[in-house]
């Protein structure tokens, strides 16, 4: 089948399911697609096994393989995101603003899908269940692609989720998978604006410029996460490092991890040793500006301007000091990726102002950046994190996945 | 100056006017923008003047030099514009969903600029007034680019846009223009997607087709406009009759008006006669399906297929029999473009239905296509009409030229 054939069924199976896609069925679905997990664990090992052998021969990396490994954990967890993704309110239908206008009709707006998805990611074949559950339950269509080294795993999971659905009278090609591992078929998927209303990448910065470049088709996406913490003259120093030490240390390697840490001339005197002694007991390396130097020299290294756009992903710090809020905000704005960043203070102003200036996906005051998250912030499971600037930014759950169209109660209005 | 340089100087602007940029001082500018309109109507004549005799010699349609004039009567239009939007409620800063989370931090999403917005549109001088304002009302810095027939006038607008700035101390580049004809600079504009955050074109399909091509930007699009209007069997004849007509004839020419008329079969007999023969009264061509001439021949041309994809924009319908709602929602998600569709129905059910399973931008019970209108769903002033489905749906007012951003207040919270 052609890619443009695939395309094409999978928007037929999204138009019947406009129709047929009550959240009462769509739960069943779900407990189903559990179901299958459940009784082909077997089955998915063997198939995993296939993959975890080509990826060894092939050389791939331990944390490569790691990620690719279906073992009884990930199987019990994607049983259970599906069984969570059944208790998710389902977003389609609500409607939102409903107003009566002076002429007398009435003008409000329903949520509704967005249509077929695009999902591209890389050999982490977890993700197949969960990005295609959280698109079924919010009534859209999706496309899987993911990374060849995981195909075997794909084509099994992608079995288990077709069956779900063919049980419950539903196209199967409602989850689609895109199975030809030859990129061009990527590029090809790329162009059926008509038939796909959104691509999501998942995976390296490379990857992802190259969708954006070749996609005609609306993209969301996730860059990277260069995070900033602003220590405010006001602030309370204990809560000021206590912080700190959790943004940067608690999981280095994710993106709403702390990269940089800004403070405030005035306090950075008692701020600085005391914290960054405690970063580098946790083994932090430390790389600061002259004037961080000049207050505490103990194994700091000399910050160049590259540091400050660079997402470590790893147990480093860039450290800077500056000249009050204004030139924080500045700064952050600059060198920072828009993903999350955080001011400690006591000062109602002062965060008001961060607040208001910081041109971020999600601006905090006195709270560590890693608690930006979906299911931290209440919205359940979550497809990923948008550094984009339309229609969904920061973190997006189902409702993200939906857009809305408006709707009209007349009564035999026209127009005059 | 380089397309490169004038993004980068847009995008300066942009980031100084997150702090400067308060709901009084846009309102001010609003007002210096519409003196600046009235003092200098002699000025802004003379400057359409060249451009409409350059229009005059290049042979332009009389349409054309139409839409090119800047009359008096236009520039009233201007001047009210600005007026109306400094009375718009002030999108930016407002707080939505904010909630105490369990852990004991608040989350909540705050209404805030896109950033710099590229405007692409025809040599409609009136346009670069009515961009211009509502971007800058809404936070945003905009990039501006005319039809070159109407190179003169908007370099005058232009001036008149960045005065108005420059009296209030706001960086002028914050409502740019870019003023090279050369087709080449939009395509260089279209690539600068570390400054600009969307283009909205504004023209014919083919135009707008060329900049989703090559934008690695955003696109906030309108294609077109294929209406469908179904008269259910439930329905109240005249006033099915009125709609129709009043979709039809009322304004053709624009987007939100009736293409294609489909009728259940169990009502055509009765339906069909009376509609048909109104529109014909009206001047209306009509291009009917085999049942529907079976039903009412007078001058009715024999449709074809290609007829129910077509955007007629003119005094021309067609018609088709269906076998029902079923096949009406099917037929219109389709051959429609998914912009306006109405059923005439005095059953709930039945307009439930189509509520739920059309899936276009507005979706209407009882009312005329002709409502589909930003200020008529209260809007206020209107960007477009978007037929995208990400971000904006339908009609776009000031809240659709702005995004959020995740505010979370804690009190020292970390991530366990």
């Amino acid at each position: 089948m052609s890619v443009r054939e695939l395309a094409e069924k999978t928007n037929q199976a999204y138009q019947k399911f406009l129709k047929q896609g009550s959240t009462k069925l769509k739960n069943e679905i779900l407990e189903s697609i559990a179901e299958g997990l459940d009784c082909n664990r077997e089955f998915l090992a063997e198939e995993n096994k296939k993959d975890l052998e080509n990826g060894a021969k092939a050389g791939l990396s331990t944390a490569f393989l790691d990620r690719l490994a279906l073992n009884e954990k990930r199987i019990q967890g994607m049983i259970d995101a599906c069984r969570e993704v059944a208790q998710l309110v389902d977003p389609v239908g609500k409607i939102e603003n409903m107003v009566f206008r002076p002429e007398g009709f009435k003008v409000g707006r329903m949520r509704s899908p967005i249509g077929v998805i695009g999902i591209i990611y890389e050999a982490r074949p977890n993700v197949t269940i969960e990005a295609a559950v959280l698109c079924m339950k919010s009534g859209n269509a999706v496309i899987l692609r993911g990374g060849s080294n995981a195909f075997h795993s794909n084509m099994a999971l992608t079995k288990i989720l077709q069956e779900a659905l063919k049980k419950h009278d539903v196209d199967p090609n409602l989850i689609s998978y895109l199975s030809s591992t030859d990129r061009k078929a990527v590029d090809e998927m790329l162009v059926q604006d008509d038939l796909i209303h959104l691509i999501i990448p998942r995976g390296g910065e490379g990857l992802i410029r190259s969708v954006v470049e070749k996609s005609k088709i609306p993209v969301l996406k996730h860059y990277k996460g260069v995070c900033n913490i602003f220590v405010d003259k006001y602030s309370d120093i204990d809560m000021a490092v206590r912080i700190t030490v959790n943004a940067k240390v608690q999981r280095p390697a994710v993106c709403n991890s702390l990269e940089t840490l800004l403070v405030d001339e005035s306090i950075a005197d008692q701020f600085l040793p005391n914290a960054l002694q405690a970063l580098q007991d946790e083994g932090v390396e430390i790389r600061g500006c002259e004037q961080t130097r000049a207050i505490y020299s103990k194994d700091v290294i000399s910050a160049t301007e590259d540091d400050y756009y660079e997402e470590f992903l790893d147990l480093i710090i860039a450290v800077k000091v500056v000249d009050g809020l204004d030139e924080a905000i500045h700064f952050i704005n600059m060198y920072g990726s828009a993903h999350t960043e955080s001011i400690i203070t006591q000062d109602v102003s002062h965060a008001q102002q961060f607040l208001k200036e910081v041109d971020s996906a999600s601006v905090m005051v006195n709270a560590s950046t890693r608690l930006s998250d979906g299911g931290l912030y209440g919205l359940g499971a979550e497809i990923g994190i948008s550094t984009d600037r339309l229609h969904a930014r920061g973190p997006m759950g189902l409702e993200e996945l939906t857009t809305y169209k408006w709707i009209v109660i007349g009564d035999g209005h026209i127009r005059e």
